[in-house]
């Protein structure tokens, strides 16, 4: 048994999701890694997703060689899914109740939190594009506004699983006549075909319906990457642009309800850019910059922006976000935390 | 025991299935109403699905006091999701060995063929706007082209479904500033927290994933059109204007595989339409004009339309394609069976 104080930090996501538990001098004892708790999904209720965050802090704990009934200080979630005050509330009173050992306090806030912690608690906005996609403004004074984020069926533009379906309804759009693709579909035809294992757009009723399954259907978009950067096919080409113009719009939006210190800043506005869908970028910044303009009068002009990726998980900032509910400041190395990937004025 | 024939026809969709039962004069004996018969559905299987088809046909024998455990000559099935030949054999088959005293001979189509074959035995265009869309054109000559009736993830354009779908993303689009909308959104979002007892967005989330019910979310679509026919909401009007134009474009794209004969019938093109959003044919039938027009060069022009609306149930046209399918020509009345709505020449 040890004095040592532990904090944990949690990023849920849809497809998979990541632990880690630090001690109260910043550094990290251990990762775990364990399945989705985005408690939205069709697979899981509220119930299993708390029993998968309690099975991943008994493995963390087990790892480091710590009691695993001594509970940790705080627990910090940030969850995919995990958005509104109401289920924040009815997540952390049922875990409290449930697992007593896990943790004195717990902090549950959606997965563009810890994101923006792990990278600095100055505020910024993060952008989210993996499996889903969301976009979220923190402002200095902890004011916050949120684009997107909505899931599969009615948001979640520029996801990995938004380019997968934006690119399935180009096709069958295009094999009905209903809105004739100016650009060949056969790159897109086969790729279909191979990474769902169908002959026909038919086949597909069976993986968009009875067995749906958001984060296999949404791991297509990398043979499409793959195909607009090593292949050059147009489409594909099209439909990455496309993403690199609907995830700019998030941030346009967003930016809106930006404080002045965040716009001005050094660098100019940061975006803290998460998710598999970043690793195409250059594919996407054409788009990005020729969406990145005020719409209408409401409308802020950006005139620098730094884009930033995580050289750290974001349950590291998770756990900083639980520490802090705890009444705590856990130090992180923030410098080290990220850097810029793109930066940017406009003239 | 009698000698008397029967034929059975079963117009199976997304919300709810009626069977109706015939005698070898065309005479109708009984009819009966079942819940989804859609194979596709989340929740029902094939096999669930196939004993609710098996419930009708004993219920309306017993109706129609006839011996249950004598076969039908013939049971045409018309099927919301019976689209393709494998899945049409594989419940021919399940059901031949499971329902023995079912009937003597089955027939599996989708839904639009019970349809047309309800108005004629000549072949036309079926264009379906219910909880779902679809539109199927059949040639004199048995010869098919269909667009759409993908269902709601990647299809059903201008369904009751997607009505409701256009209404929510343009709101949610709106209220996160993505897409600011030009119209007034006040009604649509009195509506949707009205219909779905939701506070916001937050509470949608429920509705649109954990327990999304199709048919209930689509039957919004109602409220929709009240907003726009009486109260004269201008999103709402959008909305149904954008519903004539994408359904127009179902029968702009099957038409291109249509033989001359359709194209130039008296009253030109006819286009059989079921489903309840034809209810609002008043406020999309501008929409629809404006969008049926060559696209193309291989777009056909359509000089001449006739809408038609069944004044039968689809089963009965099912129960003629289940008498043909074994050997027998039930005679329709097919003058009663259907009436134009519409009729329009283009200059």
């Amino acid at each position: 048994m040890t004095t040592e104080e532990y904090y944990g930090g949690i990023e849920g996501g849809a497809t998979h999701s990541k632990m880690v538990l630090m001690k109260s001098d910043g550094s990290i004892v251990a990762w775990a890694d364990g399945p989705a708790t985005n408690q939205w999904a069709p697979t899981h209720c509220i119930d299993e997703c708390l029993k998968r965050i309690n099975d991943l802090a008994v493995e963390i704990k087990k790892k480091a060689g710590t009691d695993e009934n001594i509970p940790l200080k705080g627990l910090g979630m940030s969850m995919s899914g995990g958005d509104s005050a109401e289920c924040q509330a009815k997540m952390t009173k049922a875990i409290q109740e449930k697992y007593k050992t896990l943790s004195e306090s717990f902090n549950v806030c959606n997965d563009t939190y810890g994101a923006l912690a792990t990278a600095t608690d100055k505020g910024g906005i993060v952008l989210i594009a993996g499996t889903g996609s969301n976009c979220q403004l923190i402002n200095p004074d902890g004011g916050r506004s949120r684009v997107g984020g909505w899931g599969h069926l009615i948001g979640d533009e520029g996801s990995a699983f938004w380019i997968v379906h934006r690119a399935l309804k180009i096709l069958f759009d295009h094999e009905d006549n209903l809105f004739p693709c100016q650009y060949d579909v056969t790159f897109v035809r086969k790729t279909m075909c191979e990474h769902f294992n169908v002959q026909d757009q038919f086949g597909m009723l069976d993986h968009l319906y009875t067995n749906f399954t958001k984060s296999f259907y949404a791991s297509m978009a990398v043979k499409l990457a793959k195909g607009a950067s090593e292949l050059n096919d147009p489409l594909c080409k099209h439909i990455f642009e496309e993403t690199g113009k609907i995830l700019a719009l998030h941030v346009q939006a967003v930016s809106q309800h930006a404080d002045e210190s965040l716009l001005k800043g050094p660098g100019g506005l940061s975006v803290v850019c998460v998710g598999s869908v970043w690793k195409s970028w250059d594919l996407m910044k054409e788009g990005f910059f020729k969406a990145l303009k005020p719409r209408n009068d409401q409308d802020v002009k950006i005139t620098e922006i730094s884009l930033l990726e995580l050289q750290q998980n974001g349950a590291v900032g998770a756990a900083a976000l639980g520490a802090k509910h705890a009444g705590y400041q856990l130090p992180l190395d923030y410098k080290a935390n990220s850097k810029t990937f793109c930066h940017h004025k406009f003239d």
